[in-house]
């Protein structure tokens, strides 16, 4: 195991999703501890972590990513928070999703929206106008 | 038709992609001269000019979509021409594209980096190591 | 703003799903009020509204290319809400997402029949044997 | 096996695709001629043959699907053959293929026009403007 | 209709999953009861019962499909009782699970591997350590 | 770095795909050389070399899923070679890729079959009947 290597990605995860993580832990520690140790260890030890991007602009590309797939909303929630944790704005993360209706589709850009919205309402935020 | 939007999204078009949106009227003169309309007015006189994230950001996720798709390599190819038209640095590119490994699987991660080494080829860029 | 397109779209609408709209509006308005703009001026606008195609072959077309992205079932289920208005049967929705299991495979035919059913049950359909 | 059921698939193809399904059967026949047998026995000879929807409309419906999977163009061509064979016209084809960008976002549509064009202009068809 | 391939079918259903294909029937009776008779006929009368693979490798190459598809939790869990039922260790199903986050990306893997844990759960299958 | 899980990765990769992985590390040095050594400590060093299911069973779920996804017929040769040096016979692989049909749609397995066709006949590999 690389230890160093999944102390790194914790430090970035309590920095980044600390409530996210813990949860996944709990729901893999039955079935798949292995794989919590994963997103720790390669997700955020190896390419959050990773020089040439700010965070910021990582957690955009992920949304734009999840997003795209259509199929995994709980992640796309946890990375709504993630981005506003690291300092995006609801606006910016609104841009993002919109955009996605040409790449991606309507139908998944607005189930997209309706997740954005559930976070955003969970934490208070509000869009600007 | 919106005058104003096709004419917005051409002049965004000619400082983004300008050698793309030609190829792609040239490929649709003969069976959908309006689809073209549709990429200058929706995608880039509505979508791309509206303000709340720099066009920089905005080709990235473009980038983080399309790789995600996997099945659209020419329109990956063109959006990394615009990536770096409009200032991203081959690097910033080449790490949204290493990140869609964890979220869309390291298969369409791969050949999303192989079509930036094509466009990077032709355009003579380097990455800084 | 495509003031024409936009009214042209949401006559479009009335006549076709403005119950969906209406919803969507609302789920829209604190977060990406302009995302409903979008799907009256150019979905409805521009798509729905062109020629060469009627509009009950342009619902099962959607209702195809729905089920075949398999993950958006809130739209899948307005636009079978959106077939049957402009007058497709429900043995013709039913027809065109069982052809989808050789195009999308089982799994999302399945899911597509089950969003069939409980829209039918809604509006008290019966499918002729 | 289902003789009867085969049969009746075969006559199908013949009328909506002969050439397709001969080159199909060639390309299958080393490694897995039963491929070919489920093609004509299940697709066609189940499917295609059902009642309460005409050729024409399972053709357009098909046309949307494979445009929405983004990755199959061999067999989109054949489908847009094979709706030409059951008599759609080339501009019902592309407006099902345009309608698509609403769907399954613009790249997919961009390239299911661009194999719409390379069959018809195999065939010399001409869309009426 | 094919009976033989038919009762071939149910044969296997009965052996591999009859609690599923029970409550699919009864799911589709109104709808499309002929959607049931092809699961039973063509999926597990044609496919499975092919010879030259196993049913425990039949039902994990299935549960890496439908991972990967990542819209169809219901089939996923489906799925993964047959693998059991055939004979599939708990461990062998998480591996098969863990493996997708390489090929499909992580929340794949990690939605696929929470409908294992519901799975597991009902059962009271324990996964060795 | 994680040296050990790389070496260790690398001794699979060097008995299970060797070839493919040489040109892998070629086309990536200039582009994105840690995405190669990603493959060989994540992908192998980490998820292949784990225990709980063999190597034959590992290469044939990978087919499953990358038929699955579509959109990467040469990742999914690569897997299809990797799978005959661990012991997989070709039929077996085209089993699996035939079952797809059933959940990926038949375009999909078919453009695996074609996939598997062209390595079957680079290696001179015989289906037996």
């Amino acid at each position: 195991m690389s230890e160093d290597r999944y102390q790194k990605g914790i430090k970035y995860l309590k920095n980044m999703n600390p409530d996210s993580f813990r949860i996944l832990e709990k729901n893999l520690e039955d079935v798949a501890p292995d794989m919590a140790r994963y997103v720790a260890e390669f997700a955020y030890g190896e390419i959050y972590s990773r020089p040439g991007l700010d965070l910021k602009t990582r957690e955009l590309v992920t949304i734009a990513s999840i997003t795209t797939l259509g199929s995994a909303q709980t992640q796309l929630k946890s990375h709504i928070q993630g981005a506003l944790n690291v300092g995006c704005s609801p606006q910016e993360i609104i841009e993002v999703i919109i955009q996605m209706a040409v790449y991606a589709g309507f139908p998944k850009a607005l189930n997209g929206l309706f997740s954005a919205s559930e976070v955003f309402n969970e934490r208070n935020e509000k869009i600007e106008k």
